[in-house]
């Protein structure tokens, strides 16, 4: 029988190379947030239904995975059967709720602020994409119980020198209130509930541009919103090129400005990094309550955001009943990978092969190992090749340095 | 509403202490398993129905989570459904048999012998015990396509000191080999279709006493087995008395016997561990071909054997049409950490709490944590708790050795 040896569709195997890098980033991205204090925590993949649907996140729970009920407690012979009547538990599609779970299950133990680590697994039933697998790897960091600038500011160094740390030093941040981008509008006269479809068409702006834009929204709200449309975008096209202080005209509560004007400032001088206000940056439209930022490179061709969060302070009160202040980062770790392999940043391998001929003595060959492991070097002793030509291209693949013989264990040969 | 804040049954929230633990043990283990030259490769939790009901494991196959189709691929309304109809994929059970699929896909890029690391998870709707969860990591080494004792010796050697580098030091190797406990038996003349329920019942010697053992064998074969079974025991035990030595006596292949005598000598000489000659080391008895190897600790309460492995030279065949020899070992790390939890091994902490008092500046606060940083201390920041001793308390169970005031941050307080 001829077996397909394909992943399933939107999941990825990763070879040794691949691994190494990703395991790299990893240990990078985690030791950098741990420097700032933040607390490795992990919850199980599998999560109840009731957990997963407690939420706002209303698309993610329509790409979720589903697990069937097992044993007596699978019924296929009942009437008009419900997807309900079979699924048992989720796999989860995000590192957010599990996490508001575990606060919610430990509260007394933790502290509070709490600011936890995760880098783990989720599942999304999304349409594959470069970059985008069903089965991703998110970096998460998250301080809950400070309302303050200072969980921005702590969130927004540890992200930009995790980025560094893994080696992309060109990130601009941009950062923005979803509170500015809805006074904004209300000084437009949008009413409420047409805002979130708004900021649809204003997420397109630097895609289709301002005129394409402003049609959109006048299209949505109705022919007599066209004036106020074009006068919100036009606003927006200023903003953006002028900066905070321009929001002085438009009534935004001066609060809002100076919170982020102390947030952009701290991380510049506490990092050197580009940070930058910036209206337009609007994301998760149900998720998000405050501050929301989005991290962007040149590095490789990879042209989305590879990073970005926001204060979501609601959340948590559907665990708690009682109101957090909450704000998250999330790094996604396969764009990251993938920009880090695109521009042949593969880790520094101290990786040998040590080839014996078939006449040697097992003793002198794991002797010979343990004098190479002692001298620093990762050892992986084969007999020898046949053809050396596919072994060297082989070990080479696999990010070895170089090969060893038996036979004069001194003369490292460079691959 | 109130919400059930425990994780799904059978799984784990590990905190940040535990998670603390678990990652050392991560670390520490894959950094001596790529000392000794395997590779890490990654394979995803979903695979499909295909893979996974491919190979040998029956009893592994039952237990699996399997997930629901999606949009109109689920037709609930199909008459006479089954569980087929509405099953798309499966949560992996074990890392080998997706290692299988993955090496058969990239067998052209991949060296052989192919020595690859899996840390990772797989799930089992197993009835949770202590120790023994749903989701479950396990630290998994193979070589692929090494018939001689090399792959053994490789093997155990890196395992035994993984589990030194981990902090349990006092390892026994507990190996044997399948083929002579089945020469054992067919030289008691019992019939090979019998041996497997044979080996049940054997494996039960330690906790139920020979004269059971005996007796129950017989009860199974039927009564004119008696003698037979009685002799099988009575050699089993002076096997395990005597040693390798006393397999002369059965007709057993001596190309088998000094296999063992090679194994055991290398890896006690490379390693100082404890490694014996166990004939009642059974293990699953579809799976494993050759070798059989499992470890034990004095350490803590936990009776149960902390890794162990093989050979299944079998496996691959189903993959590749040709047959591959291959022998594995696997870290059960959940027991493991476990362990070192229960015998207190928390690991060094750097931590420490940087506390500020609300007057302060968010420069001088930042400042103060690179401050303490460039001095090798992970730094997380409060704001000046009410409650001192419940902040320390706190602070003690997320393990941080120590807290600062911002107003002398050279005065490290000891927790």
């Amino acid at each position: 029988m001829k077996i397909n040896t394909n992943p399933v569709k939107g999941t990825i195997d990763y070879l040794p190379a691949d691994m190494e890098i990703r395991q790299n980033t990893i240990n990078s991205i985690l030791s950098t947030f741990k420097k700032y204090g933040f607390l490795q925590v992990k919850t199980p993949i599998l999560e109840s239904l009731d957990i997963l649907t407690s939420g706002d996140s209303g698309d993610n729970q329509k790409l979720m995975f589903k697990t069937i009920k097992r044993g007596d407690k699978l019924n296929l012979d009942k009437p008009s059967l419900t997807e309900a009547d079979i699924a048992e538990e989720g796999l989860r599609y995000d590192l957010t709720v599990p996490l508001a779970r575990l606060y919610a299950g430990n509260k007394d133990k933790l502290i509070l602020p709490f600011k936890a680590i995760q880098i783990d697994e989720s599942f999304r039933a999304e349409k594959p994409q470069r970059g985008r697998n069903r089965q991703f790897t998110q970096c998460d960091i998250d301080i809950w119980g400070d309302s303050s600038v200072y969980a921005e500011i702590q969130l927004l160094i540890s992200a930009i020198n995790a980025y560094k740390n893994i080696g992309i030093t060109d990130v601009v941040i941009k950062i923005s209130d979803r509170r500015i981008l809805n006074s904004l509008m209300n000084y437009f006269n949008i009413e409420a509930n047409q805002q979130n479809r708004v900021c649809v068409s204003l997420d397109k702006l630097d895609k289709i541009g301002a005129q394409k834009v402003v049609e959109e929204i006048a299209t949505n709200l109705g022919g007599h919103m066209l004036d106020n449309a074009a006068e919100l975008v036009n606003a927006i096209v200023e903003i953006k090129d002028r900066g905070l202080l321009e929001l002085k005209k438009y009534n935004i509560e001066s609060a809002l400005v100076e919170n982020l004007d102390t947030i952009i400032k701290m991380c510049k001088k506490f990092t050197n990094a580009d940070v930058l206000f910036d209206i337009t940056v609007i994301r998760g439209q149900s998720y998000y309550t405050g501050t929301v930022f989005e991290c962007y490179t040149q590095m490789g061709e990879f042209k989305r955001a590879i990073g970005g969060g926001g204060r979501y302070d609601n959340m948590l009160e559907k665990f708690l009943n009682v109101s957090v202040p909450a704000v998250g980062y999330s790094i996604g770790l396969d764009p990251v990978v993938m920009l880090l392999k695109e521009s042949n940043n593969l880790p520094n391998s101290n990786k040998i092969a040590l080839v014996y001929p078939k006449t040697a003595s097992i003793e002198e060959v794991f002797e010979a190992q343990q004098t190479l492991n002692n001298k620093g070097y990762d050892v992986c002793i084969f007999a020898e090749p046949k053809n050396y030509k596919s072994f060297c291209d082989k070990l080479i693949f696999c990010n070895f340095f170089a090969l060893v013989k038996l036979e004069n264990i001194d003369k490292i040969i460079s691959l």
